[in-house]
């Protein structure tokens, strides 16, 4: 019998204590060994909850409790969850966490913890919700190098951008019925909406894929604040599909990452993508493409890759980081840019002679009630950034810029 | 140092050698050492091979040496195979193989036979080619009792499809260009086209899915032979694709499984799985719906599979035949159908009232020459059976008979 503690009973946490008594059977046959939750720490009072008595209020009981080999993490934040896990893994016991921004703040000191200790961090829960992602990025795809990963890792903004598409509504009329679901938050969306939960996200699969720590104050994050139903009724004509997109990948200059709308076109998986569906492809130098796709988020798929990386670890132990691994790094100034050349859709206000005299002969997608359309092909970041620069002293007031996804 | 040995040395065996080659840091970051090819065994002549010296003709040089601790077996079929996995088992190496004639046939013995030996037998590359498929369905979604698998499975026969459906060429014709260029055999392509392939593949993602070994014999597989222009432009007028479709289901009535040409609808992600792609979907009690999507067959990927099986087998030894396991079954008489009703589209030659005579008041879906596309709804195998049959006697002439996937 396997004792483990859950840190934080909230949306996932409890979902885990869930999942573990519904699928007992199951659970313990992966474990080699039924599973028991002895402890829930919540700083919060369930007194009248069935399981009251699981409860306690801080790690200490947990910490000096040696039946317990495995706690499950599912705090948020990393104001307590930082410590907590931190003290947990020292005291040689596994940890597996749901919190993206625990991992994408300080997921190199943890490996490395765990990794020194013989224990387990893992965190298959932190990307994709329960979609297998992690897993298969460093243990199925292992005897690949892998150059790129690419994919729609927010679900509440891919939902938002799935009912601007099909129904017409705008951003904030898709915000607000997001927010109604319970997909968005309802004081400060902007961790959904602005790119932020897709930039911690980008760096902790960007961290694997090169092997050392990239901290999200050095990816550009653009959300979708402004996409709007003209951009995405433009993208479907050229026949794509606006996504947020988070991206990292190896180029001339070294690793380039960010999270930005982009067109996608149709022959792209990607493109199918839709409502709170997540998918991530990744691009390995011997296997090609390959992408996982599922419900990116929700109380029992996240909860339930929670408890796969719990019961992984009960069954293997700590050897899994000779290989799930990745080393510390220093953030750096600026954002990591890819300053290769790219396709981009350009929407301004200004006449077809005005674009042109700026940007030169670009093909003319669209011109309608005073806004204009354009394809601006094979310019990079900054050649793109230097043109509409000069198109705002030339009064061409260019209203929103997206990157075509190449195949 | 792991010495390892490649047994028949064909397209996958040799794509092994070089995965391990080209990749030999990645592959010893995973095993946790460095991985050396010491035997290859064909009986072939290779003696002008710049391997030259790593070639034996038979097993037993392998087994003697008790320098090799894991078997790489790539040589297909069940006659050489068969007793060869057995005896490596038997000897207590690991074997990983990309053999589904041998999994689906003897997968529940070996299985057995590797966790008595404490070593592990796994086929990962079985299904799916370098698409990892079943070790996140053992491992990721540890936590989920799975209900349903579904999938295109045969890239050869997906190929054709899309070429049917995209240039409009007939069955003939793809057949043609698929064996031109190396999908199809060119003497007999009948383990494709006749989905042949795709049996055995659904039978071991049942067996995973169950618990239980199903057999090749006990499962209905139709290919695409009967598959016309007219139905794929009809489907498409449906939103829908016609695609083979590998499935196993839990039904009131116990297991179902088959492998059959479908009329997916756009909204299902199988839709837009095109080409040489293979995409498998699993469906989980707590996560739903993911899908594992990536190019199914050729020489390195299905070999990036099997060297990732064996540098899992090297790093983590036996105990993962815990959970990834099925027991032992006797074939039964007859194949295991889903009696519950289902929509179909059917083609016949013959006018409406006489298709209505029979039929009833189905919806048409079109009428042209002589022929009429009509929607038979909510009927089971048995009822449209019968149905068929009584429409033979009134002279109409059932063409094809299609079912549709539901969501």
């Amino acid at each position: 019998m396997a004792k483990i503690a859950i840190l934080g009973f909230g949306t996932v946490g409890s979902g885990v204590l869930e999942v573990l008594r519904t699928n007992a059977d199951k659970a313990a046959r992966r474990a080699g060994q039924p599973v028991e939750v002895k402890y829930i720490c919540d700083i919060r009072d369930f007194s009248s909850h069935p399981d009251a008595a699981l409860f306690v209020k801080t790690l200490d009981p947990i910490l000096n409790d040696p039946e317990v080999t495995a706690v499950v993490e599912t705090i948020g934040g990393t104001k307590v969850a930082y410590p907590y896990v931190k003290a947990v893994l020292e005291s040689g016991r596994h940890v597996a966490t749901s919190n993206k921004e625990l991992v994408a703040t300080h997921g190199a000191e943890l490996l490395a913890l765990a990794r020194e200790k013989g224990v387990c961090f893992l965190f298959e829960a932190s990307v994709g919700g329960g979609t297998p992602v992690i897993t298969p990025m460093y243990q199925c795809l292992a005897a690949n190098n892998l150059s790129e990963v690419r994919g729609i890792v927010n679900g509440t903004t891919n939902f938002m951008l799935t009912k601007m598409e099909r129904e017409g509504m705008d951003f904030e009329g898709a915000l607000k019925l997001a927010q109604s679901l319970g997909y968005a938050e309802t004081i400060d969306p902007s961790a959904d909406v602005d790119g932020i939960d897709a930039q911690r996200k980008i760096c902790i699969l960007a961290s694997i894929l090169f092997g050392r720590h990239f901290y999200p104050q050095n990816v550009a994050a653009r959300g979708i604040r402004d996409v709007s139903v003209k951009d995405i009724a433009l993208a479907r004509r050229q026949n794509a599909a606006v996504k947020l997109i988070a991206w990292a990948k190896q180029t001339e200059d070294g690793p380039a990452l960010a999270v930005e709308p982009m067109l996608v076109p149709r022959e792209s998986q990607l493109a199918g993508v839709d409502d709170v569906f997540n998918a991530v492809m990744v691009r390995g130098d011997i296997l090609g493409d390959v992408m996982f796709y599922g419900k990116g988020a929700g109380k029992l798929p996240t909860a339930s890759a929670v408890t796969a990386d719990v019961l992984d670890a009960l069954r293997n132990g700590g050897s899994i980081h000779e290989s799930l691994f990745w080393t510390d790094s220093e953030p750096m100034e600026g954002v990591y840019e890819d300053a290769s050349p790219a396709d981009r859709y350009v929407r301004a206000e200004g006449g077809a002679a005005a674009v042109r005299a700026v940007f030169g002969d670009v093909e003319i997608l669209d011109e309608a009630d005073g806004e204009i359309a354009f394809a601006l092909r094979g310019k990079s970041v900054a050649q793109t950034r230097a043109l509409c620069e000069e198109a705002a002293r030339q009064d061409v007031r260019v209203k929103n810029v997206l990157k075509w996804l190449t195949l």
